[in-house]
């Protein structure tokens, strides 16, 4: 195995870039543009750019570059993407043209994919082979990683746990069209959905530190961890969709262990801790032991398992 | 690949016995007793002469069979039986103790996981490499298929998708000791259970084909098909629990086909299609369209699929 590799993840508003050694050390960091006009065509020659420029400056030759691990927010199917909305592209065949541009081995893979690979490498699975990755951010995606290796699925829908059905009454459509699925309850948006309802149910004369406060996912936790009676409703809500969730999910590949990144995850350990309660209470016996940990490369999630996607993929 | 293998699949009273050409096809199938008693030491020397005997009458040569597929009813961690009831098992090394009694190459896998590679070999779900397969018999039991391989898990409990969580008011506790699990309302006994609950809830002056039968998943479906109320209402929500279930289990892992077996699916197509009915509706758009198919191999499942296991372990 060659020395270097580069772990790219691609955004709407800007690309990360990462310098690894093979070995899993991050050498360097650093993020460029993201160029999406005329169809996001400079997208991939600004990428190949940067990574000459980035090995030119750090004395690296080509020669000792395992490949270019690429995220990218869309399915990835071969190689290809059928189509990315954030980057203005249509198809696009990322591992031929940035190969062709760069002379390294490309492989690409979806982001959300990609962070869960990031988070067995070198983050919170780190030394596991079978993970479920849940990411609760504005929505919730997934990772599911069996055997060390991404699930895709057959239509690059691996690891859409945020889509699982969880309420029968929720009237409003999810961002996917259905009704009452887990993105509408656990994600920092469906917490605030849960706030709302916390709050219309309180009796008028019950004081909340959410009282004069903006509802967000980070207020609610906050009033949380000190103590706040309506807090605690909203997010023993939460968890109990969650943990419920996860048992389902467990049972399914039964993992070695279970992380969750994203925004909300910065709660910290009351968190896992919430969730971990409701999760045994449901979980199959055999799953109950399974732990429950945060994510820890957080931003740094995608390119992280971009690097790691492309030294698998060549070794 | 040497021309033959054999699959074998203990169960608790009978041991199901498949000679096939590793190509595939079933060359002779055949039974033999179980003989449980002195904490079950006879059943793996009984197997072993079974499988010279019936290739001495074949007049097929050992140096021509493969190896020896096995399912066990049990967890199965590394080739080792931990413990099998049904079979008075303790720990068993059942890889070491049959390929010493054979000398052959002997790979063993829990009877349910090992049931669905078989649907994926030769089944249902033929030509298939990632694959939910859910078998609707006494419980709910499944086998996950990702990339050819069975997902076995960390505990050995992959694919135990009878336990996930679907309901929040069952009181009574199902078999594995929690509340609320798929089993307890998609299984037989689920049925009836929901059955029950129908026949109580209906108008006393209502009357069905159910009202001087007993109370069964056949006798249910059997009325359903003739168009009787009370039976469509007991069918729908049967499969609305089963379809939600699929949805959510089919974002873990995306499959190409989902496999519908065990003694519930003999109701045939118009499982499948009430089932598929409620999947469509739940389910992650992409995944909508997932085919879900009936099982196809029913008993001889568990010897195809122990057949497979042994086939790809020595290939």
């Amino acid at each position: 195995m060659k020395k270097y590799c580069f772990g790219i993840d691609i955004g709407g508003t800007t690309v990360k870039c990462g310098l690894f050694e093979t070995a899993g050390k991050l050498v360097d960091k650093w993020e460029i543009t993201t160029r999406t006009r005329d169809g996001g065509k400079n997208i991939l020659p600004d990428i190949a750019e940067t990574i000459k420029a980035k090995a030119a400056e750090q004395g690296i030759s080509m020669d000792e570059v395992a490949g270019v691990g690429v995220g990218v927010p869309g399915p990835v199917k071969n190689g290809k993407v059928p189509v990315a909305v954030n980057l203005h592209w249509g198809e696009t065949d990322i591992e031929g043209e940035l190969g062709a541009l760069t002379g390294l081995p490309v492989k690409a893979g979806n982001d959300a994919n990609v962070a869960a690979l990031g988070e067995m490498w070198q983050g919170g699975a780190k030394g596991k082979r079978d993970v479920i990755v849940v990411t609760l951010g504005t929505g919730v995606g997934g990772g599911i990683i069996v055997d060390g290796k991404i699930v895709e699925g057959a239509h690059g829908a691996g690891g859409e746990i945020g889509h699982g059905h969880v309420d029968d009454t929720i009237e409003e459509p999810c961002n996917c069209g259905n009704k009452g699925c887990l993105e509408q309850v656990a994600s920092a948006t469906g917490i605030v959905r849960l706030a709302e309802e916390e709050m219309d149910k309180k009796a008028d004369d019950e004081e909340t530190l959410l009282d004069d406060k903006k509802l967000s996912s980070k207020n609610v936790f906050d009033a949380y961890k000190k103590g706040d009676d309506v807090a605690e409703r909203i997010v023993n809500r939460f968890a109990a969709y969650l943990g419920k969730a996860l048992g389902s999910y467990a049972a399914v590949i039964d993992p070695e262990v279970i992380v969750i990144g994203g925004g909300v995850s910065r709660a910290g350990d009351c968190l896992t801790e919430i969730v971990g309660r409701y999760y045994r209470q449901y979980a199959f016996p055999a799953l109950k032991n399974t732990p429950i940990v945060l994510a820890q490369l957080g931003n740094d999630a995608g390119i992280y398992g971009s690097a790691k996607l492309v030294i698998d993929a060549v070794e």
